[in-house]
């Protein structure tokens, strides 16, 4: 017998009949005497109605109101796949985050969970029922609900996983694994068996949406397996775990872009000790991410410092850079909006040089012009123009061979 | 200074501009420098579709996850509804059932509330900020969710205006006070200024929508007196409170009509003891309330047993009844959906010997033919023809000379 928590993401319970393929799902698996924790997200688009009514009162609300609002939709979709599994005939009883006691420091909508309470989820194991948990909410020490922010779910699944020594950890979603690249882009893109969580932490940092970077931090901290799926099919998936387990030959795993990233340069900034800090720390205060930085100094004692950051965090960001530009003496701020980045990410580099030589070789030989370039122990990434994007990953996927990996 | 529960039905927030219209009233009373405590139901007809959904899912919902469920609609009400008060630059803050600890007892979807922990309530209104509460809903000893089933959001108004002795105690809805009889129905009717606990405890239970018995009840116990009116307008509503402190002349106050009853008639029943109590227990064992009862002795020791039940009940009462009726002997089980129950009901009928024999004498004179009869301290019931129930009502309202009504 094997306990296994299973998480569901809101389009595989967007509507009545996937509830019920669902619950059919997690029958078959605790028919098989498993114990069985399922963790779900809100159904479908609930969470962008739920915002769309929101907007509609005001364009600011308190975040502790907002998770108010947003903790329900979660809530609806628990009782829903009980009363699904309980129709087939099955012993289920569905969880709210408050009511496990997933407890949360009191940052609504990014909150962190710092403990969870399993008293409650062993007590209904024990009477032989299948735990339906509400995803992405927790509270705070004041009893108040509070969201977990992007990836919410998957996180919830993974500490929960963790707190109760999970034997398996599965995320189901619309996707049937991990790609070597995007396969509505690359259509010879390569479902991968395995991938190490480091090489998957590149990849979801990149732009892969399958898996949030938080959750597979979490998951690589307290060394739990887990296995991405789709909840449509029962084609294999993808296994995330340790390095160690891998026995490869390939170099690279994966090419993604993201063509939500925006340049930044603030010109003929003076070359003082500390400038740089000041200018990061501002923008690291005000919650702006801030990706890659270049910074280069000028004949004249002048620095350019050019720096990627994420587009939703553009108008946010570009308050502070000005005022900041201005106050350190700087020319200019100039912004770029149309550029991609384009990496690629494998555990194999490490011990296979040149891999980055070969990238700009491949780009260059299709006449990609590299603005920016970040090197990292398992991935390469580099800025070019937007329009070059798509065919920049075409062109990495075929010349990396990923098309015909071996597993 | 004044501690205020203001209790908003689900119509006046159906929607952003209906929520913001309310937070506009909240904030008047709260800028007099009063403390407010706000009641709010689900937005329109949300728990409507959330119950269409469940039926999707299952005829047979376990109550414990319909609680889960159900209990969604007020927490997005109650956090849009703050949402806009500090829109408008108050403080405000939203508790479900749960955070405030509306404790009751176990009884899913029909649960009673047991005890109201006011310290969170008080330690927000000590802050200065208006609180508003989700109705309906509460916990029970598991910490499970629970609703308060029909009224349930007048009586966690009332609830808390005795918990926390609240000063007044104010429900809003679309309808802007309680009436004679039903202005629809009759033009002339006039609205009370006035009415006692036990008056309305009688209209409500005979079909007057406004108010729902429990919270009348708990109303009384508690000598909390309500104050029912319109969130659309500014018209004076109704007061509902102690009988003591009425001095009019008027015998009868409202006149009622309920469509929705049944008649049923278990004839040839052999006359022996205990037959009547038989055959009514086993009614209340399955859950079914028995309205208005006669039993005729016949010359042959023979009883026909009439009696009176919501048509609701109809499908699941009638297995009961002919499976005892077969028990008992009886000859045989009509059922009459055909009827009606139409009722006037006033405390001065207590000192006005007369009312019932007036009320006879009218339905006489336009040929209203009287099925049943049933009187109580304050009210007399008749069952007649459905097709008589409107023109019963104008007539009484008339012969009351209720649209005369002086206050």
């Amino acid at each position: 017998m094997a306990l296994i928590v299973q998480k569901y993401g809101g389009t595989s319970v967007s509507d009545v009949e996937r509830i019920n393929n669902v619950a059919e799902r997690i029958i078959k698996e605790y028919k098989k005497g498993n114990q069985m924790v399922i963790v779900v997200s809100a159904m479908g688009d609930t969470t962008d109605k739920l915002i769309e009514l929101m907007n509609q009162i005001t364009s600011n609300p308190d975040p502790r109101e907002a998770d108010m609002l947003l903790t329900t939709g979660e809530q609806v979709s628990i009782a829903l796949l009980s009363m699904a599994i309980q129709a087939k005939g099955y012993k289920a009883v569905s969880l709210t985050g408050s009511q496990v006691q997933i407890k949360t420091n009191d940052h609504h909508s990014r909150a962190e969970i710092m403990q969870i309470d399993t008293a409650r989820l062993k007590a209904e194991l024990a009477e032989g029922k299948i735990v339906v948990v509400a995803g992405f909410q927790g509270i705070n020490s004041r009893n108040d609900f509070t969201t977990l922010g992007r990836g919410g779910s998957d996180t919830t699944a993974v500490a929960l996983a963790a707190a109760l020594k999970a034997d398996r950890c599965e995320i189901y979603s619309d996707v049937d694994g991990i790609y070597t690249t995007d396969p509505r882009l690359v259509p010879e893109a390569s479902k991968l068996d395995f991938i190490s969580y480091e090489e998957m932490l590149e990849l979801a940092s990149l732009g892969a949406k399958v898996l949030h970077p938080r959750s597979v931090e979490l998951a690589k901290f307290y060394n739990i397996k887990l296995y991405i799926a789709s909840s449509f099919n029962d084609q294999p998936g993808t296994m995330v775990g340790g390095m160690d387990k891998m026995e490869r030959k390939r170099s690279v795993t994966g090419v993604t872009a993201d063509k939500e990233q925006v340049k930044v340069t603030v010109t003929k900034v003076p070359d003082q000790p500390g400038v740089a800090g000041r200018l990061f720390s501002k923008l690291a205060e005000n919650n702006i991410n801030v990706d890659m930085i270049i910074q280069n100094l000028q004949h004249n004692n002048k620095n350019d410092i050019t720096f990627t950051l994420h587009s939703n965090d553009l108008d946010k960001g570009i308050k502070v850079i000005e005022k900041i530009a201005e106050e350190l003496g700087a020319e200019n701020v100039y912004i770029d909006n149309d550029v991609a980045k384009v990496s690629i990410v494998g555990a194999g580099m490490i011990t296979t040089p040149g891999t980055a030589a070969r990238m700009f070789n491949i780009l260059g030989e299709y006449n990609i012009n590299i603005q920016m370039i970040s090197t990292a122990d398992i991935k390469v990434s580099c800025i070019i123009e937007k329009k070059h994007a798509d065919l920049a990953v075409k062109v990495l996927h075929e010349g990396f061979e990923l098309d015909k990996l071996e597993f």
